[in-house]
């Protein structure tokens, strides 16, 4: 269901919903049965896919679980709960399902599936942004316009240089976005996988055998094997950091096309601006405008992420935990929407060049500076004042091309 | 629909959901309707009634208006457009419907109305935990336990001054609660009325009519009358406030809860203990675990509404307002939910009395400080050494049955 | 010593300073001590004066008790020493220093003591503006401009009604200010004020002088007296709060003086423009630019103060105390400077009313939503589309009145 | 000067002061001076070098120049012009200083020279602590102790193991650290370097010999050469990132230690405890109720960054810039003063096996879900129950080694 109060919030789709990570607490829950039965530690017969749990779901268990999450502090425990209920009590599947694991694995776990899924669909955005951006970066490399600073025109820059800036911060923005790893949690009630060793003990190594499951399930569910990190919440801190940095790097664009457009400077303006309710003639930046409130937005909910990861205490904390979930998913949510809106807006922009030429020809003191500089070295000022905005253009494309090949590899 | 990711948000029920605030979008247009036509601005036959206009949709309308809510960057464009595709664009009530508005009136206004529904539950709360606190304060007024300070013994304090304390930071709250106000926002474009003046430019009075329309709707919604706001946020920022200002006085009773439950202190536990996935034993402060996860949510969403607060810009800000109304959402629906677990977790908190008197008495040093002021005045040592505590405990006492008989007047 | 990163902070003088602090916390003590001695339970020989204790460090002891604060985690334990020793161990006024009183409850106080002196500044200033913005609004209430929104144009308004927003906007922070109090901490090591009533113990109502002492201790020193509140943070969040307020309100103004005073649109701009330390034909709204920081910065700040009150647990809190005193102090330091300086913005702040004008007749459609009114009832268009606004304006300028002359009582 | 509200200030000594940053500006313009002069833009008798600058200025100055920056909005400009005047007007190094520069670039460049070394105390804290740890895991391996969630007895973990965890948060910052870099700023008024250019405009390439320049500054300086991020906020909030990512590690040391130090629980205390204006008896874990306020305020100081961040707009933000400074400063230095005290922390931690043994041994319950496992698979339960303790451990300790030697690189 989209949100009504977050405009595009259905360009986010799934990820991050709660069926999404309904069917990712399930994904856990089979990759985690396979992988027992893999190291030799559960029965065959003991084996639950993640179609088999899911047929036994109807509609309604959606409800009765966040409902009963309640009770047990999370969604897991009810979750299970009625799994193996439906499992048929005495049966080996249900006997076995979730055995080793704790809450906190499954919620982990599936959190960092679907932050997965969501952080390679911004990427994606990213990488659609970063080719839109080189091409208005050349196509306007020449094109002149008065640069501001405090709101108050400076000196000439070029169309192109601003948007070789608005391609950095992008590019940055990437660095982040390849280096980003998604850890699987198998740790048990504390993090030791007592109860999986246990399981193992009739296996010759009972410890290769449990931490041998866990790098099974993190193999079958495509997420990095990892030591547990109940306590050390650094994976999703450096999720929620990296929305943030991509939400500061479009908020700029957002921001420049917003004073850009007001119709006094009418330099840029938005392919399709949007309508008002009362007022015909008006022609909003509403993507621009959706951009920078999910910007606005962002900061704080990271440091949530961050609060709640500097209070960790003992060996699962009582409340830091739990701040996360909900945090996490609006935060991840709101960037796909913000980096999907930003293509469109990159992708449609309209460029008035000529008015961008009006108003610096007309802007009074832009060239002051140029003649206190020819001044002081006697010369005679050169014909244009835009200095090395042809080769910091040229270095933020040969930057941008070789982020884009390196991601390809 | 429960958030999956927020167990306890069911308690929240229908309060500021999507539903809720759709029929207080209506609830806005038809009282507005009815307003003009009162002053004799609209004529009768413009009447559209909150019923009627809700006929008009069904249920995949919320979706429509959800996705159509991107295009002009908020949901009231797509709602009035398609409640007067079903008025019949032809006739007086699809013509007359929402004129002399902006986006802001109906979005700002219908926000008000559901906040002061969820302010109106937490306030009902609020009054029953201080009845419980009372109790509490009453019950254990002479049961001694060890004071802690930085985690540490400190001295001898008593559990009635402890719940005391509780009860003194529940009764600021109820201080601002029975302060909040709730104004409409009526303004037209720009704030000034000047559609709705225009629409009364035949009576006798056309500024008075558009005003006393505007007066007239507010009484119809239960709302304060008020001079237009729209970048002014103070409305908005002061619920903010609010609902962290009861998050950090029910997180103080979660925190202690948490830790004067483990195992090693067990001086208080929650009434109802939360299970474990796996292990069998585990009593968890569930409650007090969700109460303290909702105080570390709360004050980075308000601090949002401040930030953009202080970004208004213009006569409608460009982003800024649009981060309202999910933050707005969220804070008042968890404050809520806090607020429940809250009242159940001191309805149902048991005190062990004898671990108290245990812990006291084998504390070393804690009458140390006694033993210095006695030695400073040459006198022997008091029996007790709990100060004050009495005369505080009446003092708190006499607040809260002030505090609630002010309420009931 | 000005802070070099925080422009304009010479504003602040000596509000809030580690010396002003210093001085607080003396003129603690010697409240406590005048206020046992006036309730008997100290001996005369053991006062000691603010004058006294001041008299007894030098300028280097500030140094020495900054550093020495880290060893027991506040400053009042080093000085409490360093006074002890320098009054002589064996004599009265060493003996009797600081007796039944805790390091929580001198800092407390001393910021409370601090905190009242900046927020009566703070109040001063918001009285000056309140006056400042009356003039704009009287001045220009007839002056005719394009309302934005969305940076748009949207329909007319009047420079009057913009200026009357923003009375309204120091008009709620007003409301606050006038409510503000700050509350003595008197309690002791747990908040019992057991140490004292232990001192008092051969009087004939021990607790009755002990609460007494705190009276007239609050009395003294100019504060409100209070119950213990150690543990229940709400006189420090309030005052977060309302710092808050503040700068959101002159935010507002510092953001709308930004957007008019581009050059493009050019219909205000501050009175004495900033230079650029290379470009000498530039006039940058610096006054602005400096408020709308601090309006930047402050939500989190006070977003801090409810995470710490949010934190509290047990009698004192073990980090959560710690971090409200800095945060405190630079939230109302840079409160007191933004204030000073959006009241400079307003008292030079220049209006360009032909350029209003001219931007008004040239913008398109601004009078299309009017026809749509006119068309809808059927009559010519009215001259002026500005509707209520000086009714608007009156209402303000009786508020602001109101407020004045309330405030005078 | 120490800050009296910030005990432990005075461990982060002149690193981010202003005198540091004064020195650090010095530089920037020394280093410009000589760039200028080594790609023969400017003439050799225009030479400045940093001891130069640094003569010029006396103790009086920092004040003047600090409370001057408020008329420009920065304190580039005065301080500029002060060295101007000192310099002699009329003479080479007087008129070529800063020229080809803005403000910006001086005060960016500066904040970056500064926080780098900064950056580097905390990465030299961090391997110092991670050789603590990796001694503390080795040592206290075997040592069983009771694991805790949300505050209740789960089952059996190691002490060893928990120090791992805190190592492995440790080598989460480090790998963060050891990316860190510290770009110039030089792109003059407007970031196109136009001034310089247009100063070299008798060279050969102009365009190459101003980029070149700001190469050689870099060089001089040590810093990584950079295009211009006047409006790509990236290097400001990476620091900011990273210093709370440090301080999310310490704290959940901090956190950990106050808990296990609780006199109830005692199984670990600060080698050196903190003593009570009152109470001599207490030995409170002061280095952690410190470390754990840095912790609290940590992250609001990086949301504010990337607020301002998020906020870029035009060529320079009118606002979001100045922000930073402060902010910037506060952070960096409370992040050394924090990691400072967490390496005394570690260095004392006093561990008591005994303890942790008895409370083991006496927890009811935490051999339950190993029953329940052994039943499943029907055998004996194990003698242990640390499952794979002594693997992670050993994983955590090679990924230390790696990291170490890695650094060492």
């Amino acid at each position: 269901m989209t949100d009504l109060l977050w405009p595009g919030d259905h360009r986010a789709g799934d990820l991050m919903s709660a069926a999404a990570l309904l069917d990712a607490m399930l994904a856990v829950e089979a990759a985690w049965s396979a992988a027992l039965i893999d190291r030799g530690i559960a029965p065959e017969a003991s084996r639950v896919d993640q179609r088999l749990l899911a047929g036994l779901l109807d509609e309604n268990d959606h409800q009765t679980v966040a409902v009963g999450a309640e009770d047990a502090g999370n969604p897991v425990v009810p979750l299970v709960r009625l799994l193996r209920d439906r499992l048929g009590a005495e049966e080996a599947p249900s006997r076995w399902l979730h055995r080793g694991l704790t809450s906190q694995d499954v919620l982990d776990t599936a959190l960092m599936t679907c932050a997965r899924d969501a952080v390679g669909v911004i990427r994606a955005e990213v990488r659609v942004q970063i080719g839109l951006l080189c091409g208005l970066v050349e196509r306007y490399r020449r094109t002149e316009m008065v640069a501001r600073t405090l709101g108050q025109h400076a000196v000439p820059t070029t169309f192109g240089l601003k948007a070789g800036h608005w391609l950095n911060g992008v590019l940055d923005v990437l660095e982040d976005l390849e280096r980003a790893t998604f850890p699987v949690q198998f740790g048990g009630a504390a993090g030791t996988l007592a109860a999986t060793v246990e399981l193992a003990e009739s296996l010759p190594s009972p410890v290769e055998a449990a931490t041998g499951a866990a790098e099974v399930a993190a193999d079958l569910l495509g997420l990095a094997p990892s030591l547990p990190w109940h306590g050390v919440r650094t994976p999703v801190t450096r999720i929620g950091d990296l929305a943030v940095r991509c939400t500061d790097a479009w908020g700029h664009v957002a921001n420049d096309v917003i004073a850009l457009s007001r119709p006094e400077i009418a330099e840029v303006r938005e392919g399709v601006g949007g309508g008002s309710s009362t007022m015909p003639h008006k022609s909003n930046p509403v993507l621009s405008v959706l951009v920078r409130r999910a910007a606005i937005a962002a900061p704080p909910l990271a440091s949530t992420l961050h609060i709640a990861a500097a209070d960790s205490t003992d060996e699962r904390s009582a409340g830091a935990w739990h701040v996360e979930w909900a945090t996490l998913r609006t935060l991840t949510r709101r960037t796909v929407v913000a980096g999907s809106q930003t293509t469109d807006l990159l992708r449609a922009l309209h460029i008035d060049e000529e008015r961008m030429a009006t108003t610096l020809s007309a802007a009074s003191g832009v060239r002051s500076e140029q003649q206190t500089m020819a001044a002081l070295t006697g010369h005679e000022p050169a014909a244009t004042y835009v200095g090395a905005s042809d080769a910091f253009i040229d270095a933020a494309l040969v930057r941008a091309r070789a982020a884009l090949s390196e991601a390809d590899r």
